[in-house]
């Protein structure tokens, strides 16, 4: 129970008050980088106290990886098509492409920043999470036969998302048009010769 | 052409002086971490000046990425057995274990770091060189008719090398013993199923 003298700010309570910090962190990201979002310019920016963002978040960067991720997941498809290779290239494309964005590059390079400790134990859920729509997509396939019983889902998504995510981290090569459709052909169809190649469903 | 009051440190030139330096910041890398890896810490160690390290590496970021891009060559092995799938098992099992070593996981961040600026330029041609050695592997494979004719080399470097970024840099997921070998047949025969499967090299 504390004194409240500026009601105003307090009444964007709940999940309103959420989204407007969120949006307000994921502007401040794209216009002043990661050194420019403070929890205070960010506060400042959404209308509300800093308190409680602190309240809420605990930390600056558990409400940076909560932003990212936020906005990552509305940017990312969960195509259901029917065909496993069709839905991957969809899911591997929106990913490149969100990678290359600022917003994109900013939650992989703070997810992977040395010094952002109090991230450490959000991490593996955090991934965890994100990697789940690959994972879904793999598993219908192997459902309708079109991948191997034994395919194991969470390697399949991670073979498909750590090259786009070594490019931006480490490479800096570009994520091109095509890169996600040869990566999903690749891990599909592997590397050695093969009848009937090309894809079949 | 300088004064030169402290003749003796100066003596360990060329290639002496650059591996005295190099080992010097692995060791300090190891023990005191990035931050406290500084130039003048490992001129102190190495016995030099710091401005002899400045005059050759112009930034602690270089001298960072050449002491740890060196090291990371020793660890890494070239097998040339003849068989595709067991050079690159080899191969990624030592990037594995070489990533779950303080050093290499210390290469990774300071190669993804955001405030890297000075180090941006140099990333490209870094890691471009350190995925050569992948690709030959893959490019002696299709010589030999294991793999496809249209084998792109290079992605199939970046999809065995992605993942196992991914873990150490994102997810925090463990490189456990098997993952090189998994990961390796799962880009070698592809997810989708297929009569001999088992590896006929």
């Amino acid at each position: 129970m504390t004194t409240d003298q500026s009601p105003a700010p307090l009444r964007r309570r709940g999940e309103r008050m959420r989204q407007a910090v969120l949006a307000a962190t994921v502007d401040l990201l794209t216009s002043e980088g990661l050194t420019g979002t403070t929890v205070a310019a960010v506060a400042r920016a959404a209308g509300v106290h800093e308190t409680s963002v602190y309240r809420r978040w605990k930390t600056r960067e558990n409400l940076l990886l909560d932003a990212l991720g936020s906005h990552a997941d509305e940017a990312l498809p969960e195509p259901d098509t029917g065909d496993v290779r069709q839905d991957l290239t969809q899911l591997m494309s929106a990913v490149a492409d969100y990678l290359a964005s600022p917003q994109g590059a900013a939650l992989l390079h703070l997810g992977a920043s040395p010094d952002a400790g109090s991230v450490e134990a959000a991490r593996l859920p955090y991934w965890d999470a994100r990697l789940e729509r690959g994972e879904d997509i793999v598993r219908r396939g192997v459902e309708r036969g079109e991948l191997a019983p034994d395919t194991d889902a969470r390697l399949v998504a991670e073979t498909l998302a750590g090259p786009l995510f070594a490019r931006v981290l480490l490479t800096g090569a570009s994520l091109d048009r095509g890169l996600a459709r040869r990566i999903v052909d690749l891990t599909l169809d592997g590397a050695r010769p093969r009848d009937g190649r090309a894809a079949t469903g």
